[in-house]
């Protein structure tokens, strides 16, 4: 496979989630509708998708319906779009500026933000209420689950709490990784575990190599923001650049310097590839976004 | 059945949902410690328990297991309770008092509130996903689907932005009751579904009669509210009193008056056991709720 090739892959899937939340998304006709507006906004037309992808790529191991993994990539990028509208808000980052445009509380205003993001992650959970996602009810259930502990206070709520603890703190690099364990990776785990799960045949050994690729995927996304965050400027970043270090936030870049957290990148990088050698053809796209999530440029 | 059986029955209940939300809410000494001792905070050790005891009386219709009925019912609650930390921050109610303790953003911060919040709901769908509720796992699906349409933009989060949009303004009943029925009916109709839909034997026409009784039970729930709200003292409420009407929010006693509202609430409670009569003997829990919370001092 080409880059071009994977470039169009991506598109074609970005292409599907958006359309499947401009669906499931209420329209801003219906009440309440301000509400279901803000709601639109903060999940429609931008982001990378970067979880749905992972989501479908997953899949591809199990070969699973694209159908299916569109309801369940949109399931969790649903919980991250709920989570960026809170982390932007004045109790939390403090952000004005998100994917290129004013954050969710600029636009609209603090209390519509606080239930956008409220909505948002109930209408991720009714979307894998509701979608056919597995060939099993009982197997879908467990999706719900992985879900949900995957949000909460042991997963990516439960990261953000440790990041708004370290403020001002120095961390040590386990404490560093402790804390994007939680606040980003547990829902990029999540997203290619349920990608896979949508299908069907693999093995729960099968299962847990997927998860060690999408921990040292997570782990390496989060590693390649802060090197983008320390040198990108914010035009190219969507986001305001320098931030994280500017409020005395803990990066791989202030424990390691910038050399070495680009190394751990390449080093988590190969982690990944290893964790899905034995898939062979199946896994090719989950290579493919290891090496996009570590070499992007944005 | 006396009163007394009555407030035997409901503190068996309450007791029960306590102990279980004990069990289920992570432990104040795990990571992130201060997260889980703010949501142990919101959630444990007050309220009234209110939905997991419909819940509890629903469930008696269709003869549900308690051990089911309990894990739904403390699902509810946990919406419930998330919602309140959310409405009290000072982006929306702006509140310091709560069940005659402090705010969770005034005991904590409103960083952490907002992520309890956040957290309380990941936890209610992963008890949903995580606890057999029903005999088929289809079933349980439906359960997840409707908790979240409960909670979400067309339901309590809906009712909640409908609530923000109506200060200052003077609605008329009709208006009053569309955003009751979203903000708190919504979560107390599900309560009773979900506590029937945990045993069986019941027709969806049956299903239909526990919804259209807790529609109604909500609705007078909030009218109760209100006639408190403009009546009572604080320290009998547990919650700063005559806020509502001082916010310049719309109340059923501004609307109609207090004389009218205590009648619009006893026809509630009419319209509430007309619903259930079918149900004999089994209704008799929910006929005594329907009583107790139109009836109630605080």
């Amino acid at each position: 496979m080409t880059a071009a090739d994977f470039q169009s892959w991506a598109a074609a899937g970005q292409a599907l989630i958006e359309a499947f939340l401009q669906k499931v998304l209420p329209a801003p006709e219906i009440a309440p509708q301000r509400l279901h507006a803000a709601m639109r906004y903060a999940a429609l037309g931008a982001g990378k998708r970067v979880r749905p992808l992972l989501a479908y790529a997953a899949g591809e191991v199990s070969q699973a319906d694209p159908e299916r993994v569109t309801a369940a990539g949109a399931a969790v990028e649903l919980i991250h779009a709920y989570s960026l509208v809170h982390d932007d808000l004045p109790c939390m980052d403090d952000d004005v500026l998100r994917r290129g445009k004013p954050t969710c509380h600029v636009e609209f205003d603090e209390a519509t933000a606080l239930l956008v993001g409220d909505a948002l992650q109930s209408l991720a959970f009714q979307l894998v209420g509701e979608y056919r996602l597995a060939d099993e009810a009982s197997a879908q259930l467990e999706m719900v689950k992985l879900l949900a502990a995957a949000s909460g206070s042991r997963g990516m709520a439960g990261g953000q709490a440790i990041d708004l603890a370290a403020v001002g703190k120095t961390l040590s690099v386990p404490e560093l990784e402790f804390m994007h364990i939680h606040k980003t990776g547990a829902l990029i785990r999540a997203a290619a575990v349920l990608g896979a799960r949508c299908g069907s045949g693999l093995s729960e050994a099968e299962f847990a190599r997927v998860d060690t690729y999408a921990k040292a995927v997570g782990l390496a996304f989060q590693v390649v923001d802060d090197v983008l965050d320390a040198d990108a400027p914010s035009a190219t970043l969507g986001k305001t650049a320098g931030k994280d270090a500017a409020q005395g936030k803990p990066t791989y870049v202030s424990a390691m310097g910038i050399v070495q957290a680009r190394a751990l990148a390449e080093q988590l990088r190969g982690e990944a590839h290893a964790a899905i050698a034995p898939f062979g053809a199946r896994g090719a796209r989950l290579a493919q976004l290891a090496d996009f999530i570590v070499l992007r440029k944005f």
